[in-house]
């Protein structure tokens, strides 16, 4: 069998060798020629997947590691017949470390307490839900806006929009949409903004574009600076607005959801996918291989003291979103690179997930809170 | 026994009342009325303490858990024989943890690489001399400009001034003086920077003023911005020039020697001199009860891939020096408080020392270079 993948594909050689043999190809440069005799391409976000590249080829099955498929022409696949398995999901536990180490930061440098505040989730998909489910698991009073969702048979606390103006933690999770009974363009607008109140943290790393940045330069304006912004997406990236990232407490470059782990998630997933559509067994690889270990493998907390301040302790020590946000400050100051935004995400200092850290910890309380923001844990009874 | 002590000296109350009936007093408004009738006086470098203060009190042991000793009137002590302890090097681990910190920071956003690269310090004092002994522990080639230092019989590679100036890292731990032969005010000036080579990081820890700062503003300009700054302290604080804080990697407010157990240690190191004066037997209160445990206590670090980034993803666990850095940056763009500088020591985000975590590891090699590094080592044999 042969697998044409993107070079930059993480892993993907080690993988799918076992399934057949492995060229590696640049995705930005693919062409019909290459994939004509081969049986199966992954790709990522950079190859478009049309007709043109596809039809008269050999391709049964097409894999994008990614949880988009904007770039992917799902019609034409179900139409030559070729199988498509992209990976949702794969990186919800990154964008929620990011919130969580956002949390910690506005903890720690502004004594911002979220845990026993109301928390509010704009979004209920793959990564809401995940950030949804740490808040609940930890105990806070959380709830959730998608009208999509809601209709369906999820269980979550569902919400009006103005409920979760109203929290003193809002997090977006919803994606960009310009069309449809519940488009997101400019869905949080100068009115809607009207009904934050002072004090309120927003995180924002869904897409940009939801929040109307101008009416949120206004409304930060009318507050008296009095709300803490966390913004990882922004309009018209990469070209995004120098006046709201002087006011945002941490900006980032669209990065929430760059972990390692993440990352090979993706690929582990479109592997799975063919494993099972090749109606293979899947003991081949599994997944202890395929993901790696993160640096610290495991650390032991204090437990004695403030439960908030050792979490975000803890969270601090395998990802501080501080330094990306230093990094994005000082590149934009030095602005050595012509697209400073874009070079940030190529360049990304690569980060662990909390779950490869395992907490070691006598109070089970504390290992409780611990697992539910996001580590893996384990309780001693010594 | 009557001690007074200042009411914001760590632990004072629970150290010193062991010894004696405690008053915790506001160290900035002391009178003689107050200490009229006192034995012992614990002070920090608030409380200026003069002829006035003390003659005629009864007054006769002061202790000041500074490590510096310009509020305190020595030859006016001497004269009415009252002993004085202060706490020099209490805070020169901590230093050395910010030294640490900033080199990983560098390594990690900016792959700038210092483990087999020549390091000079300028200072072999109390912090100097631990700087040193780290970088020399972990195997670097490392030397040091000490004019003063170089004619007593310490042991180190003791070389001139030009040659620190070709090194790959200087770190800076002078103090500032004015007069003398080796007076260090404006002593890194023009002359001296013109010779830094290009991709050189130079970190200021000691005190402001010993580097010409428009000299370093135009070299800076002059090598393209290849050289990496690391400033802690400015020429001018707490009007610190905001040309410089923007051209810097990491710009902190005068904390390098901020951690929470070096404060507690200058506290430990005058009660054990007040021990000794009183020929007091030291079992009453030990180190462990004295100096608190950090939030992390131990971690586990993964030493299969690169040194360098597992000491930097180790170091950064425990204290990162982005989270001041971020922190300074965005109280100067919100400008609320009427002094930034101040404000920002007043409210410090207290941090724990490096020594306080336990590195677990199977990797021999590794652990030494963490336990070089400033952590707390074991080595496990299974
Ligand atoms: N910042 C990052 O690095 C990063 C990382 C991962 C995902 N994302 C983005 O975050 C968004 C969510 O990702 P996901 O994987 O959870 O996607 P998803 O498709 O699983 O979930 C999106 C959810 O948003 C809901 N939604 C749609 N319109 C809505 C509206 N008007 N109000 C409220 N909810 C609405 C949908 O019903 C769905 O449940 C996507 O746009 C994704 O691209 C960003
Ligand atoms: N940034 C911070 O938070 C922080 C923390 C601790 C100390 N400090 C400062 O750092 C400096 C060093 O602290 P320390 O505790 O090591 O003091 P120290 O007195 O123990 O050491 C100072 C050393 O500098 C040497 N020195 C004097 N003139 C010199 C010159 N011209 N060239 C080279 N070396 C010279 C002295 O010989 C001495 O060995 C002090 O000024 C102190 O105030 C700053």
């Amino acid at each position: 069998m042969k697998i044409i993948a993107d070079e930059n594909m993480p892993n993907a050689k080690a993988l799918f060798s076992h399934l057949g043999d492995v060229e590696l190809v640049n995705g930005r440069t693919l062409t019909h020629e290459q994939v004509k005799d081969a049986d199966v391409l992954l790709v990522r976000s950079v190859t478009k997947v049309t007709k043109l590249l596809l039809e008269g080829s050999s391709v049964r099955f097409v894999g994008s590691a990614t949880i988009g498929v904007d770039h992917v022409d799902l019609e034409c696949l179900a139409e030559l017949d070729v199988a498509f398995s992209s990976a949702p999901g794969c990186n919800a536990e990154a964008v929620a470390d990011y919130v969580f180490s956002s949390l910690s930061h506005l903890y720690m440098t502004k004594k911002v307490s979220w845990l026993n505040k109301k928390i509010g989730i704009i979004g209920y998909g793959n990564v809401g839900k995940t950030v949804y489910d740490r808040f609940a698991n930890i105990g806070c009073q959380v709830c959730v806006y998608d009208p999509i969702k809601e209709k369906s048979r999820d269980f979550a606390n569902f919400v009006t929009l103005d409920e979760i103006l109203s929290c003193d933690v809002i997090s977006l999770h919803a994606p960009l949409t310009h069309s449809g009974l519940y488009a997101t363009s400019g869905m949080i607008g100068r009115e809607e903004l009207a009904r934050l109140s002072a004090g309120v943290v927003v995180i924002s790393a869904g897409r940009g574009g939801v929040i109307d940045e101008r009416a949120l330069l206004e409304r930060h304006a009318q507050l008296d600076g009095n709300i803490h912004l966390v913004l990882d997406v922004w309009d018209n990236e990469p070209s995004i607005n120098q006046e709201l990232v002087a006011i945002a407490d941490i900006a980032t470059p669209h990065i929430a959801g760059y972990s390692k782990q993440g990352r090979e998630k993706g690929t582990w997933m479109v592997y799975q996918a063919l494993c099972h559509y090749l109606r293979l067994n899947l003991g081949v690889v599994n997944e202890r291989d395929a993901i790696s270990a993160g640096w610290i493998s495991s650390i032991n907390a204090n437990a004695e003291a403030l439960k908030e301040e050792m979490l975000a302790r803890s969270v601090q020590a395998i990802y501080d979103v501080a330094r990306d946000d230093a990094r994005l400050r000082y590149k934009y100051r030095e602005n050595k690179e012509k697209n400073v935004f874009d070079w940030l995400r190529k360049h990304y200092v690569e980060r662990d997930e909390l779950n490869t850290c395992l907490i070691r910890s006598h109070d089970n309380d504390a290992s409780e809170m611990m697992g539910a923001i996001g580590f893996s844990v384990q309780i001693n009874h010594n």
